[in-house]
């Protein structure tokens, strides 16, 4: 059999050739409702509850950098994301498990960090830091967590509900990660360069970060939606479909149309730009937009919702309306401030597995 | 503040640091049970019902190595040491969610053929793959499976319920996979010997494997034992405390005796070794006896259970008792063959972060 390499099918292809193999363990358990594919497993607790189940791997080097990530905040952000992915199915969280491997050079302190920041944002969220496993890694540190989450079966949503003529929604700003991402990259790269030429090094041959802080922190330190899950909850608002940003505004909101079999049309000048992200943008002589469609990492929760149940919540300032779902012949567009109108379907996000 | 190194400490020095930090995250989640220091976290759905929930995670070249492991089998343990975890709570599996971070090296074939191992093994036992997360990697193949089992409230069982002057039972044999391992690793010193020393490798090079296939098997393809929890719920056995011996018989006796605040006298006249170990054990010059103790990865049950509630398993020869629970005063002990007693306490198990 010759050598195919995943880079030639990329993640998602791998994904799907993963679900086509564990697609008949799910006959087996009737109480199973979803599998792979959306951003929760779904199991069926009662008549009136689901449990919602997410997992989530981060890997030293493919998902952040030590040299730029203090533990406390990786801690807390390796809870988030995976709150996030809770938060999308409209469920709240209830446990975490936390597995680590971890390198031999790392200190108790270090770990106590990690795990500080973890519990720090696990009580911000209400839930339990229930279990886990420790190992030692040969190489970096691997961080994963599986989350448990619950919801009733009249508020789930999936990104499969949407419909043509509902609004597109995205809670928060976007790029504002990305843009802090960036920012930290070009950071390390002057440190490097100063320690390769034995300069002397110290903290003002750096930018002064400061003026930047809240866009790092959107990298560094982002929260998950749980107070838009609240917002929908108490204003008895289910979406029609809804996912977190996790990969850029563009594939996310594709995932949600493949799944609905609707197309969609945003609008540029509606996208919540986060505010510094542009002027960041000038400065690294980039694209504040494309952070926005394509960078990943905002985790604010996009879903779509029938208009006429908009104004329940159209005085919070939290949420922008992008766009409209449409018939799925009409495609994925985004119209632009001059008028023109793009393909968002070929912009892609990350692919943790692309050549 | 100085560095302080994690073996200076030790696996579970660092777990019980870990749980500490953890500890004050449980108090939000009042149906969250029990957290760290058992095989699962449980958590309440109902007043009849319990959900325990495990976590592990393999690493390359910590957990296995790809040089003698097939990735099918790779994938079948994998799964098969969550659910010995899940029934060690004498609860039943169902469903999984499964994380990889995979080397860019990796072929589409070597992923497919992990997750068939995986598959075939969740059919066997009856649970489903229901998500999980995929990420490159830069070293090494990295699996981490979080599962879920459920347990009514009157079979759940737990490390610490054995009280003094009850019966120690282990289920199968103990002992095959280390034996295994051991073989394994012999190979494969052989095959890189030759590999190093540029002279033609062919398999009649390599010792006849088929007579230790059975040893071979239950290092790569160990089976956990929920056949043992269905005859127990069958029987309508409640152990007082069981584990799954991962670790090796003596450490998780230990974990029993201490959760439960009793001694243990067992009789090496008694434990169930594997057939073959003996015979391995001499040709590789080692001792059969310390493998059954702590070799680890025999992922049998190990239960204790009152005299008068033996009778209803004493006809299945898959269960052995091997001693009695004492007063914790009396210690952890072995009586080996000569009449000797040993103390159990001094046999440890395998610590990730020993120095």
């Amino acid at each position: 059999m010759p050598y195919k390499a995943i880079s030639g099918i990329g993640e998602f292809g791998l994904i799907d050739k993963i679900a086509a193999i564990a697609e008949p363990t799910l006959h087996s358990v009737p109480k199973l409702m979803t599998g792979i594919g959306d951003d929760c497993a779904v199991y069926q607790l009662s008549e009136e509850l689901l449990q919602v189940a997410t997992t989530d791997m981060l890997v030293d080097q493919v998902h952040f950098d030590l040299l730029t990530t203090p533990l406390k905040l990786l801690g807390s952000k390796s809870i988030s994301v995976n709150v996030s992915d809770i938060c999308a199915m409209n469920a709240l969280p209830r446990y975490a498990l936390v597995s680590i491997a971890v390198p031999s050079s790392f200190s108790v302190k270090m770990i106590e960090e990690l795990y500080e920041g973890m519990s720090y944002a696990a009580k911000e969220y209400g839930l339990a830091i229930a279990g886990g496993d420790t190992s030692s890694s040969r190489s970096g540190l691997v961080i994963s967590i599986s989350m448990i989450g619950e919801v009733s079966t009249d508020q789930i949503t999936y990104r499969s509900g949407a419909k043509p003529g509902e609004l597109i929604c995205v809670s928060g700003t976007l790029g504002g990660s990305a843009a802090g991402l960036k920012l930290l990259m070009r950071e390390k790269e002057i440190m490097l360069e100063h320690i390769e030429n034995n300069e002397p090094y110290n903290k003002s041959v750096m930018a002064d970060l400061k003026e930047y802080s809240d866009s790092i922190q959107h990298q560094l330190l982002p929260l998950a939606r749980i107070d838009i899950v609240r917002l929908l909850h108490s204003k008895n608002i289910r979406p029609s479909s809804m996912i977190d940003v996790s990969d850029g505004l563009s594939p996310d909101l594709q995932h949600i149309c493949r799944s609905s079999n609707t197309g969609a049309l945003i609008h540029e000048s509606r996208i919540p730009i986060h505010p510094a992200t542009r002027r960041i943008a000038d400065e690294l002589q980039d694209d504040a937009l494309t952070w926005a469609l394509a960078g990943g990492e905002d985790y604010q929760l996009l879903f779509t919702i029938p208009k006429e149940r908009y104004e329940a919540i159209a005085d919070n300032k939290e949420i922008s309306v992008i766009g409209e779902t449409t018939e799925m012949e009409d495609g994925l567009l985004l119209s632009d401030i001059y008028g023109m109108t793009i393909d968002l379907s070929s912009i892609k996000g990350f692919d943790h597995f692309s050549s």
